[in-house]
């Protein structure tokens, strides 16, 4: 049985990471670290957890991560995983990073899109991108290495990319922008107060923000120019929606006119096969946000509108699970040698 | 005073227009038709209405509509138009239909998308397309014309043209394709039950439906190819999102890398300077549902991916108000002659 | 035309105050001040406004509302109302409190429940109790009165006042306990951010509050003690419910076992005859929020256990219009010798 | 590894006796049947499953039962389970019957609230009222009884009765009343498609239903009756809110005015001390829906309104879980000799 922290726990991705892990058969969780809440019980904070843990939030103390976890999670915010991850590392503790610290390979568009100077710019080579379904023979070959960094895919890249990937390695990208059009639950803003979180504000309401010039962005415009081996430049829009969990990508994708929606399918069937949990709807079926929800499964769908040239591609996940704590947990799994889906089919009932 | 009668009274578009009759200062109501509820009182299948009107639904009756009614507003399916629409312009009546059945000037498109044959092509000339901030001339011509058929926009095209038009017509588009992704609250699928539209169904939900097949892709291509002067197509994805009321459009155009987001600016302020409903939202202000729900107005929000020429336009409606029932009374208004905006300020609250 | 101003007016009551005041054909809205955001337009925080006002947030000043406005709505947390009244009084303004500060007869009550000195105890004898359906007659008389204050009805008082005050009236109640659960959206809670009215917190959610602490307790004994002519005790459990708008009272109330449920209706119905916000439903139907939301009606259902001696009574209003700001309004109304109902049926659309 | 069936699997309660059965650790999952879905694949109609399981609903068929499973559940409405358990019990199945048909103990009480004969009044003797809380012993007893019939208590039952059984047993209940005010979420009504449970109805809406009427009222009554030793009567309200899944009960018990409220928190804290899914919280804090949201967890708070002698105990649980199908889980648990919260811990996410 392994060890595992997680930082930040007392976020919404952070209690996430502590939902999965208390059910996790592989990970014993021993470590979870608030800045605001620190020596308080976690049920006091989350009264789902009272009469299943009796865990309480310390203070992050990297020295006690050190001696106390084989493995920790970062749910914090961009630049909190600058300041920790080298020493983590050093004392050879596997960091799962879900923040953004580490996702950008170039130190210069992270400082461009953040606004903040990178520290530690010489471990970007050696991080593997958190995204199994891409990078899932880089993520086993950590299992190895003696520095084991992962910097977990963000939400809405993840459903990006899924939706778009199979069509980037298979050279059917015609043109070189793609656009991602995609809609988030209310938990993707975190935990803190915001007038755009309250109920009032959030319920019966929808509205796009970040228009083009959201920080996810460059990671999956990275993600897709590595794929399609040359530069892709994406059009993202987020939406925000009045549901708790998920979210919903529709990708749109040039693509040859002459193409068939039944070899796209038959493309993407095929990418996926082995991939524990992504799923490609028959045709005719699109994804729908509830049918992942509390899951780290991912549902994919798709449809052709031949006379403009035009693939749209859907894919719906759970933002805290595929999109966060989840995928973080799937790639513990595979840099610790454990079975990919272990602790990620039955679970403790979602917390938020 | 004018009188005024709803066909299809019962349902979500119709009783709109109930509501919006009562208050209005220029119409009476006078007839209010529902195939499965005649006989009974509109308070009770609509409990909002309980000590505010007395009305009752009567049996559809083209003689009595022809009778006592100056306007009349079409609130049925596609096809239940075309069957008596002819007879009720031809006994002098205005008709407001809320119908798709004379929205497309090419019977042929109408077929080949509705599946049905057009019964009454000839009216397709004469017929003016029920979207005052494009078609404001045309609707005030009416009021001398003998024969008034107005066939008010559809609710997504509503908003999808208006996120686009005043580009269209600025000349402004690149390429001849424009994506249109929309979000839609349950209320735009009606009344009747489907299990889509259970509450256990749709709460926490959100997915694609009619992707690339939807009805209403010609009726915006429509719109846009006469803004632009020549062929446009249109991707459309309509998405339903846990809502009641309210669409929201993000539309994408191709437009020149050299444009200039405060020209675009400036060019749909000045498009909609006149139009008593639509507001261009200040730069870095994107439309919100909430912020038009219950209401006829629109509000128009853009950004600008200048690298890639691709301008995000986005429009906020109530799909039941200025997407169907309070667009159709603003025609209404003028043809008849009356302020625009006559009855659709101040009115009894929404009732759905 | 009278003018009005809000003072609090970027609050949920205060904006509420607002959008029923731009529409109302007997006042005119010339001040509206906000600690927080004068200096602001209104549309600014509020973009349901665009386009309809050009209003700006002022700084609270009782000199310029004296000069300016013949009826002031004060819709402000408690102890600001004590702070302010006096002079505006004094100065020869109308004050609609929608504040708790005027409620209680006794200060000895109000300084226990509220924990504060009453600093103006002299006003609380010919402070009127703005809840229409019961004090109609003293509001009436307010019109020649030189001093005009009414402290308006509480939203959860409303509710279940209008439940039982027939009951109460007509020597119905055995016994002298009266227990009131309620149900309430989250605007209710107020713009002010808290934990527990974050969407994600709010959404599938429910929970009592404020067990048999909740400071609405005093105010609905009192008015039921007045309306039976000795004490009644209160027992008042109100819940939070993942809406937006709306208060659910059920009251239960003991009666002598060989009442008729009949008997009961006839009652209530003739108590609310002359009310021309208050509907009986028919036997058998129970009244819904969504039948009420957006409005200042109140809708009343009844059942009977007759084993037990137990009368049901469940009330639905809007908590910020028939709970707060129309029911102001109301009063305003009747206070100034207009309709009771000018401004509060045809109104613009909700704007929270 | 025992086998299990569920008959009635597509509905709401049979598709979570699925989803639990279908991660637990000692039953095996082999049959579901469905009336009108048998052919299709579970997946078809519940796309979360997706990649989960294979499994098909086939047709109700009481020999195949008898053939492959060690136990069944009866997800079906009253009447259909009395149609079937006779024979599956004569055939050896452990019946768990989630339906009403054996609840309550008198067949001529039944048949007064059910208005259907009971048509095998000689079982009701030997079956057991399904509250493990409550009837833990006579569960037990039932390993080695031949015939194993479990009438699971119903979702209001339960949480009406967990508010109230400490203090009926501890002989705490002043006069013969108790009134159990109830919310409920909409997947109570189950999956058939009405009017006030599509999601233009249900949401921003909230309302009494079934009140003085609701056939859970006898089934309280029993239940509460037994454990003080005298007759109870019950007035029982419940409230459709708009949430998916969950019931919160607010429970008002009259008590002698002398009785403290730490008192009563003990007297609860040791009742449930062995129970390992119910809660009592600390005094001063309210269950909230949420909170067991998924879970097969009960949370009970209290307060105490001393001057009237009024106990006010709240209760949440999962309708579908512990309200349904997790207790129904639970009672098979333990008539199996399994760990009472065998597969009630970690689960497949919920689905519904």
């Amino acid at each position: 049985m392994l060890t595992a922290g997680v930082v930040g726990a007392a976020g919404f991705a952070g209690i996430e990471c502590v939902r999965i892990l208390l059910g996790h058969p592989g990970f014993k969780l021993v470590y979870a670290s608030s800045g605001h809440d620190a020596g308080h019980k976690v049920s006091e904070l989350y009264p789902s957890l009272v009469g299943v843990t009796d865990l309480e939030f310390e203070k992050l103390d990297v020295d006690e991560i050190a001696k106390r976890c084989d493995c920790v999670f970062l749910a914090v915010p961009h630049t909190a995983s600058l300041a920790i991850t080298p020493q983590l590392l050093e004392a050879g503790v596997a960091v799962l990073d879900i923040s953004a610290d580490y996702r950008l390979k170039s130190a210069a568009e992270y400082e461009q899109w953040y606004g903040v100077k990178h520290t530690s710019p010489q471990l970007l080579d050696s991080c593997v991108y958190g995204l199994p379904e891409e990078n899932g023979a880089a993520l086993a070959a950590l299992q190895d290495a003696q520095t084991k960094l992962v910097a977990c895919a963000g939400c809405y890249p993840t459903a990006s990319a899924l939706s778009a990937l199979p069509a980037a390695h298979a050279g059917m990208l015609a043109g070189s922008r793609v656009i991602s059009d995609c809609l988030s639950g209310l938990s993707g803003a975190g935990r803190k107060l915001t007038a755009s979180s309250s109920f009032c504000s959030a319920h019966e309401n929808a509205n796009a923000y970040g228009v083009a010039t959201h920080r996810h962005t460059p990671e999956i415009a990275q993600t897709l120019s590595i794929a399609a081996g040359r530069d892709i430049s994406v059009v993202f829009t987020p939406h925000l929606i009045p549901l708790k969990r998920g979210i919903l990508a529709t990708v749109y994708l040039d693509v040859d006119p002459a193409t068939s929606l039944e070899q796209v399918h038959a493309i993407y069937d095929s990418f996926y096969a082995a991939s524990p949990f992504v799923s490609v709807l028959p045709l005719g079926q699109m994804p729908q946000i509830a049918s992942v929800s509390g899951t780290n499964n991912a549902q994919v769908g798709m449809a052709l509108q031949a006379s403009s040239g035009t693939l749209i591609v859907s894919c719906a996940i759970d933002n805290l699970v595929k999109g966060a704590s989840g995928q973080a947990v799937q790639c513990a799994n595979i840099i610790t040698g454990q079975a990919q889906d272990a602790g990620l089919r039955e679970m403790l009932p979602p917390i938020i």
